[in-house]
């Protein structure tokens, strides 16, 4: 990936609790040697996971964190106030496990819906936990995270700031109900600057509005979207005010990657699509007219019939609301214009054309005109495979 | 079907022009013996097919029409102003060879995007048109105008008013990009009342978005939805003022039929989802939940699946944008309560549950809380048929 080396003054512990019959690791903790400035952003769904619940009441409360409690396999969602007092207490018997107290540590679970935790391999798997604590590498959080996922999401990145260089590194896991406003995604970005921490939640909030917040996969927003970003100083770096743009560009270009990760990873995906809108009125009319091609079954059916059937891209435009002049949209398949004054400009059967589609990357080039207004979403595509995960999930 | 009688006063024709390859019937049209009030709804989508805009001049136009010409296989979509020509072409060889002068008659196209209609083909068609007319039967039209459809879809009924019996008729097609506020659809309502036109105009829309306007297969709105509807007095029978309502239940009942025809043969579906919500605080709370529900892919797939994955079916609610307290949801399946007070009410694998799930017909009821507003939303199941259809369509 790259050599990087991973933020410093952060352990982390994961082990096999059972939590999924595999027997892989389900379960992951990080830690920060230091209280560490905290940043975090949870899903816009209606219906929130006990493990949200819970941790907006630790955030309400103030204080400063020193690590996460992850899992894989049992989302603890649709689980009522139960779940609530399951969560706080996988947080107690975690604080214990690691010498921390409960107050300390953010949790988040992912997995299925409806199940309750199971509170006594949670008790069995402590032990474990603590005795791996300082063995276990980003890669094995990120690894342990995962549940329909085929692979870890890792990216890291150095920022060089007047203080010195400070690290990053950002772990997710995705796979499905992916959508706008994050994702059955937990995600963690861990950095080892002294960030202020009002300055660290802003920079959070703008990183994830243009990485997270512009993929999809089903259209579908889950109970439990968390990311969690922690910045501890262990580096003695301080991040400036006037440095800010600098670590959010950093920032975002993780975020950006394990975005992208989450959409190449999507539910039996096959292609990632970047639905690239310009020249609209407004970026709002560009982001409707994104998400609308993005989120249509029939694109995502033709892209992965590697069929140029710009007629459903068209379709998708018209119907999503965004404001344009029809006579005056523009599509390109991989920069091949396809469509213009109303009408097509090119053959669909153009073996360029399928040439274009081929590859795992295929980029869709919408203008709606001559304003300045632009959005762009990557999407998966929609394929058999997707079926045979979603039809049998529980089974 | 049923034994009903067709609506008096009309004649149809139909025939094969080689639109498609298969050789089917692919022309179809219907002729009033008298200028009949005439109704008509179009797609929604910002970007209209040639023969949409062409019918909207002649209405705008004004004049009272006797015909409707359809055609199945080229949509005349995304031909920018050719197409128009070739619209109006085909309205004149159509005049021409039923003995009409083309104001008379309203166009209507469904098939692939993008082609131009093929006119060679219509004019060798047209003297088999001219001799089938009156030897078809709405059976026969509604068989022509079929894409992917899997059967024709009609219906028909009586409405018993003070003047005597009026006899109605529906036919329809659609299969894919069927959605909110039409489909890929094309509909024909065909009486042998007299109504004064408004009256006409009036109870068609409130009779389509009582029926059309609640089906969803894939959440895709076509560039094509056409639907007319025509009132010729052929019977002798006037609809009074005051008998709105009974010409008005039994419009709906028609239409309604046809809509449930739509979702039972969306493409690839297995299942006809009735999502129900109620006890919202309006309508349009309970309208967005029963779409976001209705249009998932997740939960469409878990249908499909026979699973009942109430997390889903939440979760999809949770991010409706629908006003309601998450604590005062409930959904039931097939009368069967699995979710209130946030959390699970039994178990998923109950045997019963799976029982709810086998047959064609899901019930889906979601009270969200104590409130007056109500809305169905009938939605078909997503499944391996429908990619295979959509990711190999033009090939």
């Amino acid at each position: 990936m790259n050599a990087w080396d991973s933020p410093l003054g952060y352990k982390y512990a994961t082990a096999s609790a059972g939590f999924r019959e595999n027997g892989r690791r389900d379960l992951a903790l990080a830690l920060s040697e230091r209280p560490a400035a905290t940043a975090a952003l949870f899903t816009s769904n209606r219906f929130n996971a006990a493990p949200v619940r819970v941790a907006r009441g630790l955030l309400a409360a103030g204080g400063r964190f020193r690590a996460v409690l992850f899992n894989a396999g049992q989302a603890n969602a649709g689980t009522g106030g139960q779940g609530e007092e399951d969560c706080r207490e996988t947080l107690r018997l975690a604080a214990a496990a690691a010498g921390l107290n409960p107050e300390e540590i953010l949790p988040a679970s992912t997995g299925i819906i409806g199940d309750r935790l199971n509170l006594s391999l949670w008790e069995r798997t402590m032990p474990a936990l603590a005795a791996d604590l300082g063995k276990s590498s980003p890669e094995d959080f990120a690894g342990a995270i995962m549940t329909t996922d085929r692979f870890p999401k890792i990216a890291r990145a150095e920022v060089r700031l007047a203080g010195g260089v400070a690290r990053l590194c950002g772990m997710a896991k995705g796979a499905g109900m992916i959508c706008p406003n994050m994702a059955t995604m937990l995600a963690l970005l861990l950095c080892d600057a002294e960030v202020e921490e009002d300055l660290w939640k802003r920079l959070t909030a703008e990183a994830v509005r243009l990485s997270f917040n512009r993929v999809s996969v089903d259209g579908d927003t889950s109970t439990n979207d968390t990311l969690y970003a922690l910045a501890n100083g262990a580096s003695g770096v301080r991040a400036r005010a006037d440095e800010a743009s600098v670590l959010q560009e950093s920032m975002t270009e993780i975020l950006s990657r394990l975005a992208y990760m989450l959409v190449e990873d999507g539910e039996g995906a096959t292609k990632v699509i970047h639905v690239r809108v310009s020249g609209a009125p407004s970026d709002a009319d560009a982001e409707k007219a994104a998400r609308s091609i993005g989120n249509s079954q029939l694109v995502k059916t033709a892209m992965y019939g590697q069929d140029a059937n710009w007629g459903r891209i068209i379709a998708a435009l018209g119907r999503s609301g965004a404001e344009f002049l029809p006579e005056e949209a523009r599509l390109a398949f991989g920069g091949l214009e396809v469509f213009r004054n109303g009408m097509s400009c090119m053959s669909e059967d153009d073996p360029a054309l399928a040439e274009s589609l081929k590859g795992r990357d295929i980029f869709l080039d919408l203008s709606l005109g001559g304003g300045r207004g632009s959005y762009t979403l990557l999407a998966s595509d929609l394929t058999h495979k997707y079926i045979d995960i979603n039809a049998e999930y529980r089974s």
